[in-house]
């Protein structure tokens, strides 16, 4: 089994009150392809510039990670910056060049026609449709967005959720979405839109997935996987993304895709979640085993367990 | 087994997104009452004024609950004004006239002296400490504070935490209270305090129990309730006290004080502040079944459990 994801490798500058860094490898394709990397065959579909060089590229390589669809353009990576204060759940943007991901058209190598999963990142809606159209073979899509497409392009959004099967977005963006503050309502309205389960991620308090009456077997009732209370939380970007690349990741190197899979998927998007914000940037995602991975994954399961 | 609760019992005024009522029955002592009452006999210690009457009286009484300690003031209950905008997680007190509740002086009545629980709810830290050490013989004690108390009697709140067993607050009176914005490592500065348990409600999103080393049995893993979903939260006032009445009252129902007992509570604390916001006031938690809430229990219990 195999994943393609589309989306942005960047260089983040970040702050936080455990120390700060400069122009380290990030973006939503990489923590979600590492994240995804311990569960399944990874295959990138990205756009780098002239500073993207051997020691980002090894990152990749070290964890079998398929960067044939990580186009090189003239001009510079995308680079954000951002700060955390005291409240760890929100980053504070200090500046965004998007550089060569302004113009970025993604070109799926025919290397990846047989991918059996796909999963489009936060990018423009439109090209994001675009990418599943021309995946037609898939078997499962994923999909995220963030307030801005949310609010920008609300009408292109609204294609684009037609062709996937489960949006992961947060309880903001759910509430933004559907026009609603209540969150189980708000669920059941982005539903509508077309994914047959949404994930809200809760951040600190893990996640719930809302299930499309009839999808993925039968049941009305939603499913939450809680996160575990961390105590060293350096720094919180990309803990989304990791969330996703755990979640589709797992789910990809699953023959059933059943409620009780997506159920066990949630979990292991909240483990990897839980990882990535232990260090700076990709440094935990970089060197875990699946044996970590899976002690964390009982210790999450014991978290809520009744005898 | 019975339990003791000392705190408010009020007239409120709310107004919410679902509709708007006046002088209906309330308090911390109240909401308590009526969750623990559907595990355990329950006494209360307030004061209420001359305006309190036998329709009052007869919530408590069809309860079967114990209202010798109900002190009959000269003057006016206690009465809160508060409203709840799209985000009901927080209210705007419009006002709050404390009437005979501003001298009051609980007192114990000696029918009362054999209980073996009690519930300290949000009440001035000191009049705690006295009903804490005047009855003595309880085997374990719950308490409530809140923001106020915290910064503006820090000291006298601090005498009260060693006389303590369980803690109940939300997320960021934890904080407030260990000056420590990662909630884990307040946990932890909260339990050096003087309680062997530390609960935090974090509202839609459940509870977590942190335990003191070798308190309560082995094992230093914090334990998470969810709560669930909600469709119709008519008014979310209340749901604290009776999140701490379904913990106690079902805690005060057991013989033994094990980790998996107090796991147990917690979610039943979940459970009758999940029941108590689906109405205004305490009209859910007045008409309850056993079977409704034990359905719940189970509800919930699925709602993070995998095969």
């Amino acid at each position: 089994m195999s994943i393609v994801v589309v989306g942005s490798v960047a260089f983040d500058t970040i702050a936080s009150p455990s120390g700060s860094v400069k122009d380290i490898l990030g973006g939503a394709a990489t923590y979600f392809s590492l994240a995804a990397s311990y569960f399944t065959q990874v295959r990138m579909v990205a756009v780098v510039g002239e500073d993207f060089g051997v020691e980002q590229e090894k990152v990749f390589e070290k964890r079998g990670i398929d960067t044939r669809g990580i186009e090189r353009a003239k001009g510079k990576t995308f680079r954000w910056g951002g700060s955390y204060t005291d409240n760890l759940n929100e980053a504070k943007t200090n500046f965004t060049d998007l550089n060569v991901f302004q113009t970025f058209q993604p070109r799926i190598p025919s290397e990846y026609n047989d991918t059996e999963f796909l999963f489009l990142a936060n990018i423009q809606p439109t090209l994001q449709a675009d990418v599943r159209r021309k995946m037609n073979g898939v078997r499962l899509t994923g999909c995220d967005t963030m307030n801005y497409w949310i609010q920008g392009t609300r009408a292109e959004l609204g294609e684009t959720l037609k062709l996937v099967d489960v949006l992961l977005i947060n309880d903001t963006e759910t509430k933004m979405l559907a026009n609603e503050t209540n969150l189980p309502r708000a669920a059941h309205k982005v539903l509508a839109m077309g994914p047959k389960a949404l994930v809200i991620k809760h951040g600190e308090y893990g996640a719930t997935i809302f299930f499309r009456e009839g999808a993925f077997g039968i049941g009305h009732h939603p499913f939450r996987a809680p996160a575990l209370p961390i105590e060293e939380v350096k720094d919180p970007t990309g803990a989304g993304d990791s969330f996703a690349g755990g979640f589709m990741g797992y789910l990809a190197s699953q023959n059933e895709l059943s409620r009780e899979v997506l159920k066990r998927s949630l979990f292991y998007g909240g483990v990897m979640g839980s990882f990535a914000v232990e260090r700076f940037g990709t440094e935990r995602l970089q060197s875990l085993t699946r044996d970590e991975i899976d002690a964390r994954f009982q210790v999450f399961r014991e978290l809520t367990h009744l005898e």
